[in-house]
């Protein structure tokens, strides 16, 4: 469940209240929590609001730490710099924040996401072909050898950790490469945002990426949080989180992983 | 000048006061602003405090605004996100915080970038060719058709914005590449990390990277800050600014810049 909570799209009633993205997030997390693996805050949504968006972005993960404490917590931050700077920025997500992952683009190279593989139980998940148009300009890229750069952002970064600290992300409406992503990666955990209001299938993501693990950690983010306006906005957040628990039930089951 | 600043790293004497990130800033920024064009503050390092450490950041950037009015403000945030993502962090940075610049990753392409190049005076910083040991993992690896991925970024980007809205990042460690990217964009600035702490020489970034209307913004940010860890911090953080203006003044009057 991704918390990319926009202050101009919450509720008005609760615009009273002193941490407003806080108090929408909360409703949202203990009405959907026992449907869901993972919330995943969006930090620009956080930081456009300055130091008191950082706050209500803490209340929020100590409020899922203490309600909830087995889900996971995905930092998407996008992170990514010199190796003194990515330490700070695991300090951030991994100590200050308690998040147990967080997305990171790979341009910079190993040193840039190494920091991130040394805490032990935590996970680092690298932009590998995203779900937006611009994934064309670089990303689908063809490399000299005759990769593409997503591909061989995969194949170099398979050096630096492993099946239980790296993930990647792999946007839903690439579904059709998913297949191929899975061939070069049968064991990861894919991170695949898209689902919902950026078009991609939930089928065509479970029938090309599911391995025997799941493998899985499918996001979906305005399409659930944003689904009401009103004050019964977390009841039908629920009925459309309902909706893709469904959905990923069935798969689970077809495949015998549950 | 590089704001990296560390809490680990600061004077103990600070540390009593309410904001003591702030409180460093502040007389780094007092004793150096008449010898520096632009102070760059490293997001990593506030966020590493929480919305504590945001919190000082907005402080010191509003400092510089009422104190310093004519220098110039950098984001070193390395953000990049889907369009609705990074439209938020445009929002934070340009507006939230009143920022004139911020530094992007490019992995994710042009509706990754196009949304702070919307902004009316405001700049990205996109990364090129890092000073960072890890971009040799995929900056520097060969396209098909000959280029290397950050020429290829340099090129592609050229057509979302212009010499007024988008500067590069390149690394003072890589002197010797400065003057193939002069040829590719010899209008546009650079924002120059890498000399001092990291190594680079500012000798070989003015000879190579300085264009007609100097076209660099160097940055120093460790080997200034942390200079001296005593009551004289300050003064000593000058006199080491003092070193590196001098050195740029003198190359600026052998180009006849000034």
């Amino acid at each position: 469940m991704g918390l990319d909570t926009d202050y101009q799209k919450i509720p008005r009633m609760l615009l009273d209240s002193e941490y407003p993205i806080f108090e929408f997030n909360k409703k949202i997390i203990d009405a959907t929590a026992s449907l869901a693996v993972a919330f995943k805050p969006n930090l620009a949504f956080y930081e456009s609001m300055g130091a008191a968006g950082l706050m209500s972005l803490e209340m929020t993960i100590n409020h899922i730490r203490k309600d909830h404490p087995d889900l996971f917590i995905i930092a998407d931050a996008k992170r990514g710099d010199i190796g003194n700077t990515s330490r700070m920025y695991a300090n951030a997500y991994f100590k200050t924040l308690d998040c147990d992952a967080i997305t990171l683009s790979p341009y910079m190279g190993h040193d840039s996401i190494s920091p991130f593989l040394e805490e032990e139980g935590k996970w680092a998940i690298l932009l590998a072909l995203t779900s937006n148009e611009g994934s064309a300009d670089f990303e689908q890229l063809e490399l000299k050898g005759g990769n593409m750069l997503y591909e061989q952002v995969i194949i170099t970064s398979l050096e630096w950790g492993t099946v239980n600290n790296i993930m990647y992300v792999v946007g839903a409406t690439k579904a059709s490469e998913l297949e191929h992503i899975r061939r070069l990666i049968p064991e990861h955990f894919l991170l695949v945002p898209g689902v919902g209001s950026q078009g991609g299938s939930l089928q065509d993501v479970v029938e090309y990426g599911m391995n025997d693990r799941c493998g899985l950690l499918v996001n979906a983010s305005r399409s659930i949080i944003y689904a009401d306006g009103t004050n019964r906005f977390e009841v039908v957040a629920r009925e459309q989180a309902a909706i893709l628990q469904k959905q990923m039930e069935v798969a689970l089951k077809e495949k015998n992983l549950i």
